[in-house]
């Protein structure tokens, strides 16, 4: 499974119903949380997200409504006796902010907290594993702040169970043969390995930009993917305000999934103004018709 | 009125039915916060709890479940368009890491944050105005750590309207009278002041112990409170733990309010490990009558 589970949709100042911005990555049973505003270790509870499995953390930007939420779920992984290392991807100054907070509370982790500061106008790997590789980018918004994409590569191929059987093959050898090996028989006779085999499936990409003004320079970062996730912190008609806070409308992002080609659009980062959400979806959808609201407690499919 | 509500009654975990420390002190239609753990202004929304009326915010100590939610809250203020001047009383490293959240987050608060720093091991008068006084004094706890007692004593004499009205006293002038004024009346005789009035009630006190250790040089701060908040995150059979953490049990609050001659006591912080809160109070009530929980939403008149 590859989905990502909304944990926050609000923009700066949470609703009763409405919670600031964080998502939950799954992968392989692995979770990573993008952000974490004020609140997400509730939400975690509250969802049941099992917090325990979550082993990167990418944080944005340092507004608030992204990041508060860290160093209490920092200081409670700890007081639940977390020993597995943890890694943080975020502007620089996260880290000192972290460590501060830690010093005057005499607070020692139990767990190794590695950090690893993102910088402006950059753009690059920042993590690769097995199925997993992510990359970050530049957004434009009124402070430093990053967008995420998240790739999905099964390196594996897949075995055919009916085929490896009928040349004989065990079960002990299906690993294998999803690494590519071909299999060689006991009277010496080869069985290649794309007879009982599929390549693996292809890439999946989900592509959180963030916070952002309308940016086509996003357009490369987004372009094909599978789910892209895009703030739409007001609806067109305050498009001017927008603007002026480094903000999207609902029209432009769906614009920019159209131009980019990407398959689905989910919209989120709404402001509290907003009690009622189905406008978003009426800007959007005559423009891109794969938009969905990022809703909290959902989980999307990549 | 004055009274206590209880917007967070848990310890450092939060929980999914509870939350870290938070209080809200009602007072003449003013409002005073007394920590702040993360979701603090969600609370504040979910109970209705006017925020912009908040003039004061006492933080306790620098352990994430009494101040994490305060840099959110006062966020949000901001952008909520407050402009009153917010008095804020914490240990001196609070103000470091509130001005280092802002600065990264290139954030000017609308309104005048006035930091008032808190010294280990000092006791004395925080704040002064018309009917409420604040003193604060030390707790023993892992860090420096910080009570408060919240004193109201109404200066102003009560009106007897039957009395007033009876030497033809107008209303415009009652205000004078509850001043001390007398009342000289059209052919010059005097009606004196106490014909007329009655003297201020007696001041009401209560007094928050923060976190802390069971520690007897409490008892001077506590005696005669008509309220005292005392924290048990632990009951009786986790005494050593309670000692070694800096903690208190049921047994040892009960025990405290009683030497103390506290009229009633309010008991809190409960261990996250506690899903049932009755055995608290089964233990406290032998020893000290007059205990109520602290209980999330629930209002304690002073």
């Amino acid at each position: 499974m590859f989905a990502v589970t909304i944990l926050g949709n609000n923009s700066a100042i949470p609703t009763p119903d409405r919670h600031p911005t964080s998502q939950v990555i799954t992968y392989n049973e692995q979770l990573m949380l993008v952000d974490c505003g004020e609140g997400t270790q509730m939400q975690l509870a509250f969802y049941k997200v099992k917090r325990s499995k979550i082993r990167h953390i990418f944080i944005s930007h340092l507004h608030g409504d992204h990041y508060f939420g860290l160093i209490g779920l920092l200081n409670s992984l700890s007081l639940l006796g977390r020993t597995d290392p943890l890694s943080i991807y975020g502007p620089p100054e996260l880290e000192e902010i972290i460590q501060m907070q830690l010093r005057t509370a005499a607070t020692v982790l139990r767990f190794d907290m590695q950090f690893h500061a993102l910088l402006p106008d950059k753009t690059g790997l920042l993590l690769s594993e097995r199925d997993m590789e992510v990359h970050y980018f530049s957004t434009r918004h009124r402070i430093p702040c990053y967008g995420f994409s998240f790739s999905m590569q099964r390196k594996k191929r897949k075995v055919i169970p009916e085929q490896a059987r009928a040349y004989e093959i065990p079960a002990a050898y299906f690993s294998r043969l999803q690494d590519g090996a071909d299999y060689e028989r006991k009277d010496g006779t080869i069985v290649r390995n794309d007879w009982v085999t599929l390549p693996p499936a292809t890439a999946r990409r989900y592509v959180y930009c963030a916070d952002t003004i309308y940016d086509e320079d996003l357009i490369p970062h987004i372009q094909g993917a599978d789910l892209v996730y895009h703030e739409t912190t007001y609806l067109h008609n305050l498009q001017q305000r927008a603007a002026d806070r480094f903000h999207s409308t609902s029209v432009q992002a769906a614009t920019l999934a159209d131009k980019a080609g990407a398959r689905r659009l989910l919209i989120g980062h709404f402001s509290s103004k907003y009690a009622d959400l189905q406008p978003f979806l009426d800007e959007t959808l005559p423009i891109f018709p794969h938009t969905e609201l990022a809703l909290e407690g959902t989980t999307y499919l990549v």
